[in-house]
């Protein structure tokens, strides 16, 4: 049992919590919490570290271990108890749950969703920075059966564990693609048959697009700025959602969520 | 100026920034920042406090004096200037602006929404928690175009300055009524005409609801337990947002807006 902040692996478990230099350069991220954990790829979860308030606790141990077993890996070779106090000093919430796992990030790549069958839609974030509008973006995103969810490296780190957190799991179930350049990954998208519409203050109302239908992709911009003039000028369309009363401007996630909703409702 | 943090006014501030109770009591609230500032109606304005920091910013001075010019009330009866690390230790925010309004709570009757002309969509939360999801929730019901947001007393309280800041000012914009009894108000509602379409696991798809039209009130429930029993046995029509995946609910900021905009859409 770990009883030492000055232990390697509390040090690095720390890190990876609170670093998104740390995360990237190791390639790992970590999430919180029995819910979430059943969610992760078995193949991924490198580590898991389990408070000893929580050991002696048969039904989430049991679960654990059958979550492992699809892994091939043992329980004892992947999970390191860690004293309470220890625990509760790595933990991102409030009221800990007593398991964090440390986990595989993987690359994704937007080419791959282009030999799904249908109609499709990809939702594409330009510089989006709330944790909370993210997580709650790629929540919604599966929800409303998105292909993809593409953005740039100006876009909060979305292994930031408030944005995992918010997600409710969805961060292992929505193919999730970090571009290195985000215009020409929209410019791919376009020869490959998508049309692409961008929420932007000066466009028209998205009800007005019976277009708005097909292979769509969905610009959202950042909460203060909007979209960059380069990803305005490579869209399609520029769409708004229609505003009553005094309101500018709606909060990314939920403009977010009616245009995604509004596409599913056109597939 | 206010040098003191044993001030009485002080001391009453920081109450009602901090404590529903205190608000209620007094039934009077605050806001911070010039923005919002400007969207208080004129004749609420109870008390200005000015942080010493910006108090030779002609352009804000100007602002306010305006403002206030509408009321009738003289700057100097109704602006008290604070020391900035007073200031500072009663604001609720990160990086205050050096304006905080005390502002006088107005009851509003969900009765008054019947007069108006055409189609009304009336959003009604039952025992919403999350301050920001509220915020959110008014802000967007807003831009929806929603004649009034009827609440129960279980909600979170709308004047908790977490929540005023995410409304965006639509607070002074959105009829808002706390209602004593929701059951017998959403009775009300259904006797002048009003179809209740309440949001739930159980409901069916809202696309396959066609007379989801007309005088419309949105029902959205609890985050964690959603809409009490009795309030559901109470609506027409129990309806749900169609979600792929593994998601098991939607953000209730999100289920209400995707919600609201289809009622738009609609009307």
């Amino acid at each position: 049992m770990i009883s030492s902040t000055s232990n390697s692996q509390i040090k690095n478990l720390t890190q990876l919590q609170t670093k998104a230099s740390a995360r990237k350069k190791q390639k790992l991220f970590v999430v919180e919490g029995i819910k979430i954990f059943m969610e992760i790829p078995a193949d991924r979860i490198r580590q898991v570290y389990i408070s000893e308030d929580v050991s002696a606790d048969k039904v989430l141990i049991g679960k654990i271990k059958e979550k492992l077993k699809t892994t091939g890996k043992k329980y004892e070779e992947i999970c390191v108890e860690v004293a309470s106090n220890i625990f509760k000093s790595v933990s991102d919430t409030v009221t800990p749950q007593g398991v964090i796992a440390v986990v595989e990030m993987r690359d994704e790549r937007i080419s791959s969703v282009l030999n799904e069958n249908g109609d499709k839609t990809v939702l594409i974030l330009d510089s989006l920075r709330d944790p909370g509008n993210m997580g709650t973006i790629i929540r919604t995103a599966e929800g409303a059966g998105v292909s993809a969810v593409l953005m740039n490296k100006e876009c909060v780190d979305i292994y930031n564990p408030k944005v995992t957190r918010s997600t409710m799991g969805s961060i292992f179930r929505v193919p999730i693609v970090i571009s290195e350049n985000l215009k020409e990954d929209i410019d791919m998208l376009k020869g490959n048959g998508f049309k692409i519409f961008a929420g932007h203050l000066n466009g028209t109302d998205y009800d007005r697009h019976p277009d708005f239908c097909g292979n769509v992709g969905i610009v959202i911009g950042n909460e203060a700025n909007g979209i960059s003039d380069e990803i305005a000028e490579t869209a399609d369309n520029l769409i708004r959602i229609p505003m009553s009363g005094k309101v500018e401007s709606l909060n990314a996630a939920v403009a977010a969520a009616i245009l995604m909703y509004e596409a599913r409702s056109r597939r």
